[in-house]
């Protein structure tokens, strides 16, 4: 049936297991990742993740948050359920909103090595503005380290209407 | 009446027939394929295809996604009613969000030996978190090949909001 | 400058105070309220809040809703900064969509004694489903009990439409 | 040109004039209204008012809010330039939500004498929530005041969708 | 081919005439109407009117609306080019928001004598302040005037969302 | 595999049939039923028609609609292809939009036999002005006859918001 | 943390296990519930399933469709997880549109013997129309009994628009 | 009154024609064109064009989409009213839709022999899956024509979301 | 209190005076300008203006538009009051869109001299098709008329959706 | 708990203070910024600012706007708390749209010496025209400066639809 056999999951620990365990605190390796079948071919991959929540550092308050993450494999993608599990552990994690984003694609260059990658964090607003930072990097001495600039360059130059309802 | 004649259409087995039988097992031969009658001009054909079901490799559960085709005709054109039993096909088949979309852009290829091409996958969520891969590819040595680089740099620089519901 | 003078406010310990304590156990004693200035008028406050997160009681993987509630105030209003506290205290609880819907309207009922009161909850997917539970309440012996069981008889003959993107 | 002569206008000393002043002090004698021509029928008029603003009695914070005004008039209309002159009026007042859009009612019942009012505010969140107080009025021992009680009865069933955003 | 003869279309002069005249003067004459082929049944006709424009009687400054005329005829039914003509003709007259929905109601009941009818006007802002009026009708000593009371009891509980933009 | 057999699909002789003849002439016969397996319950079925178009009767152009139906049924329901055929039938037919719908309603009478049924024609504008008619009916002499006439009593308190764009 | 208890939760077989089965295969045995932990109180649960799938019982081509079902426990709820699974069991099957959404309601019934239920499944148009059909019951003899014709009677006054993209 | 005289417009005979005659067969004949009174300058003239329909060439059902028509003019333009006749000439024509939007585009470089001309045709569903072919053309041998190159390149990064309601 | 004093406004005659003048006849004397007061930077100045209304040359009945107008403000800006009296003057004018269009930037840059400017017109439809012209302009000799062709080469990849509604 | 410890955040007098005065007479000192803690890497902050309001500089008639503001940092980050403060202080200020989004650009280079900012402000219809100007800088002498040039270049092909409701 699946075009996926064991060997190809073995890497995996997380997803269909019964035990999975929640980690409320910050934990880059609860990442995992497995191979990547279509090595030959750039091709992008996309997580959107609206559930995401973190701490404010000053106050404590909860901050809520979309989290878009695309990237262009090399060698290894990212188990989507593993992401979940990272993502949940900022829950009681306390840093500003331009901080978290940079976390984040930190660790996902850490652990999956991509060609390229970009985060884009859309928070919900305290006191009438809200905060969305997005960052994004190219493999250092490749042409995706040019792909990197030229889509900052490019960046966002239609801003989505928000009216904080 | 009609802009194309019998002799134009002779190569479809499955468009109009009565006794369409839908496999359910992975099948790309059901790809059919008709004669481009403006071969001399580079024009896109897109698919919006919002029916895709598969399973999960691991789990057997089903998958659900809505399919993004477009592609630009070189010497055929993949007829509709075959590009629809070739999804279905992926009823009962296994296999990664990332790796579908890779396969069916891979079986366009082969079947209809495209110009340029482009897959984009839009899957629901499972805990939370969805997952939109998109490949393309330009036949290469020809400026498609060019083509598809410069499209996969100006990918998704918007991407849609998503909030689960 | 201000319609509300500090008399009409000396309830409020919560209200713009400084060390603000975010407790993320659930604790109903965090509901403050004030005054009615228009207490021979019967009308409707609502409060709208997106940013909910609970647990799920067996698995301990969180769960994120809009909570929507509507009351008619007697003599009390809840003041929103304490009703914010008090929703983020079911950030570390467990509980079914259906319980939690419940668990808040009781407490909105014996902090405020309202007239009459609903609560909603729109949560996100798990497994492809959502669940939005209702309920409502009216005081016991007045008219608004009826009230209850009028807008029940009446609720939501027009679902949202729901798409899990 | 016009249904309305210069007779029916003489009352109305804000609308065309050059020498507007904007008050910034709540001052409900800033409303101006005309006659009714259509007395013998009972219908609607609506505001929208999406510029409305004040401030937060305890922090002196700015809120924002959209007003929706509805009545049915007796003898006499409200003039809307002289509307918009007493809502700016809000624009260095400090009153809770709730209060506001009370005060508002009370006002415009004692400027026109109307049948029927409403009045809705949909304020924008702080803390995450957001507040919409609804009020109705109906003339007391009238049809009207029946009238009130079962809209408010019917009312807001249908929570519009918010996300802050 | 059309199941309206030459004989039901006679009374209309104006539907397919070539020397259509526009008047831009106030003109209730215009409108014309045909034969019910339904008399035996209660339906509803609506018109959906975004180009209408008026001016203000007190400036001069033109308004513009959105008119949705919803009735129930009787014997006989306005003709739609009549309609679009006669709301020509308020290009160049000056009246208030309130009364022109009142006049084109007036007029349409003197037109045609239905047995229920409504008229809702959405202006565009002036001031930052946009106005809907609505009134309705039911033939008197009929149970349409018992329908007209009740569809204005239950007017516009849910007022659109109005930002100005 | 089928919950419906053979047996019960014997009346249906479009339904999956290869020689389907496209009739644009109007043609009531094209409508087809089959047996209600559930007559104890009434329940609505709706179908949205979004691909609906006929001619002007005084002009001979093309006119574009949505029609929506919905009915409850008795013993027999239409079947979904005879449906498109039917109305498919109304492609070279002239007349006007109040008498298609009412057409339509009197021959899904006659074909079906409901206890209820209203069919809603939402056109395309002609001249700025767009027309949507409505009618419904109910079993004379049952309670459905008084059905009819409350929901002819409530129809359309929102008339959705149109701009010719 | 949880307020349900390990008690409250041992009816459950599915949620949380390992070894889920997926079958493809319409089962009804599928369906497990909890216990209503606020029996005293008339509450709404709604479920949102836009992943559901079927097979034309003529054609066996895939059918898709939105299922919302909202329901009044009596002593029982059904819990999420067994709900997908049964609903997955409709993949292999075949039935009318009309008939799926009457099965699912009485399975429902059977399954938790609820005060009040409601179906509606909104499918994807084939041929160009699309069909929504809706069910609900009340438990006989009840106050729900009449609640059912009486949302029967109220029910989509206001189709939502479909344009087939 | 008018920028534009008699002698500008008397190449027109359709526009203002009582005559009109609808043709239900493909004729491009029926196109007329005017002076394009700003040939020294570059600019686009786009039609939308939601009211075509065609005829499936196999089944000779009917097919329905949206046409969306752009150009920048050189010494003509294409006269609106003689673009609807010639779209109506479809009514009765056979022909797939990705040929459909060749022969448009080819007959308007024909009539008008602008500087660039693009056709895009959005169709509705047939068998759950849509088609929306693109072409465009720029004149051979200028700079057009690599205008046309680039805007294939860049051509729908962005798909429309389509779920077939 | 205002960054603007007295001297910088002294050029403008209509914003904030009582005796305005409506001029129903076309009149590019009515703009206005006044003082760039940042000279040394290039930014964009746009202007919303969706109640624009002429007449056809042809038949003389009123057409509606939206329109669009975006600058880079050389020494002078356009002031927005006279703006709005300039496009009233095309009340009782007529022309066709394309014109309109093209004219409106002509009489900009006439009193302007802007760097760069770019209009947009979205017509209503007339016989199921609307126009919408687009026109840009580059000071000659400048960087500034390469910009123009720039955008022209990009301009409008992804028409709104439009279905005359 | 925090990735930002106490020594990161002493510069900040604003965040989480209770004294906060809101001052609302234009003060760019308000502006407090903290360190990057992401030097090396180019990456966007965004701020969405629905609820800015300001005078006008010749009426004193409010103005409302929404205002974006995007930049790349160098070494330090705007705080978004005085950011809001600072917006606050333009609630008594007069000044024309162009001007007061150029001083607010000119404040935040001041405040925080970045290497890209733009700021687009979109305002609320006077007299049914709207105004959004947008301007951005680049840091003179680096890539930034031709950052800003390009992004001038392709700001806003696709203006937002206004309908002024
Ligand atoms: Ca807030
Ligand atoms: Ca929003
Ligand atoms: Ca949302
Ligand atoms: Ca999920
Ligand atoms: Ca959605
Ligand atoms: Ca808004
Ligand atoms: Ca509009
Ligand atoms: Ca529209
Ligand atoms: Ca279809
Ligand atoms: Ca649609
Ligand atoms: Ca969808
Ligand atoms: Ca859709
Ligand atoms: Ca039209
Ligand atoms: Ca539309
Ligand atoms: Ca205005
Ligand atoms: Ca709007």
């Amino acid at each position: 049936m699946a075009g996926r056999g064991h060997e190809d999951l073995q890497d995996l620990t997380l997803l269909g297991s019964r035990n999975t365990r929640y980690a409320y605190t910050y934990d880059p390796k609860l990442l995992e990742t497995f191979e990547n079948k279509h090595p030959g071919r750039d091709y992008f991959v996309k997580f959107n993740c609206p559930e995401f929540t973190s701490l404010c550092p000053m106050t404590g308050q909860p901050d809520f948050a979309t989290i878009y993450i695309s990237y262009i494999p090399d060698k290894r993608l990212v188990e989507s359920k593993s992401l979940k599990l990272y993502l949940f552990s900022f829950r009681n994690h306390g840093d500003f909103h331009e901080d978290c984003v940079n976390i984040i694609m930190n660790d996902l260059i850490e652990a999956m090595d991509p060609k390229y990658i970009e985060v884009w964090g859309k928070f919900t607003p305290r006191g009438g503005i809200s905060i969305d930072p997005y960052c994004n990097w190219g493999k250092p001495g490749t042409k995706y380290e040019a792909m990197a600039e030229h889509r900052l360059l490019h960046h966002d130059l239609y801003p989505e209407k928000v009216d904080n309802r």
